[in-house]
């Protein structure tokens, strides 16, 4: 599949709140992720397939989704991007919020090798 | 100037429909520019601002601006992403219609070194 194929799966899947079987489907073993900056709890890279599934359970436990809008996928060559708004309440501020971030994704081989999140907090 | 700081003079500058201003203050000399496919009159890649001014000149030239909407920056490291909406008449259709696309500036030493646009044609 090309990177506008997954692209478009991945939006899909991520439309109906199945970003773990995105994972499942489409990351590599190898797959590295990279967040804009170090989160206290989560760091800012995680390398492999167990610790991002990690980092995408820790924010499913930790956030209160209300609603989430994906736009995309935006290709070029290997890679693509997709822009996420999120209307959530983290748990441990009790806070509702609007998060927006871009996610790009670059494709080697039919897999998703890394991911990286643009927003400012 | 950081990427983050860059990007933001770049969006102030793009609502104004200022973007020569943007190449003349920001790009490097050596700039590379990415389509995110290779277009009739222009081609795929530029290489160096004077190709990249002629590209942008070309733009001006064949299109009605009526509206744009530019959304960001936002920032990840030595990069940032820019969310661009054009309501347009490209002059050679005569027909008016919305462009939305993904523009991925990288940094290096207070410049920007490289732009790649991500769009479905």
């Amino acid at each position: 599949m090309t990177a506008a194929e997954i692209g478009k799966e991945l939006v899909a899947l991520c439309r109906q709140g199945k970003n773990m079987e995105v994972i499942g489907r489409f990351y590599s073993p190898t797959i590295e992720s990279v967040e804009a900056v170090a989160h206290p709890q989560i760091g800012q890279v995680q390398k492999g397939i167990d610790a991002v599934k990690g980092k995408n359970q820790w924010w499913l436990d930790n956030h209160e989704v209300h609603k989430v809008e994906v736009n995309g996928p935006f290709p070029n060559g290997d890679q693509f991007i997709v822009h996420f708004t999120y209307d959530v309440t983290p748990k441990h501020t009790g806070k509702r919020m609007t998060m927006s971030e871009m996610g790009l994704f670059t494709v080697q081989q039919g897999k998703i090798v890394k991911e990286a999140f643009f927003y400012t907090m």
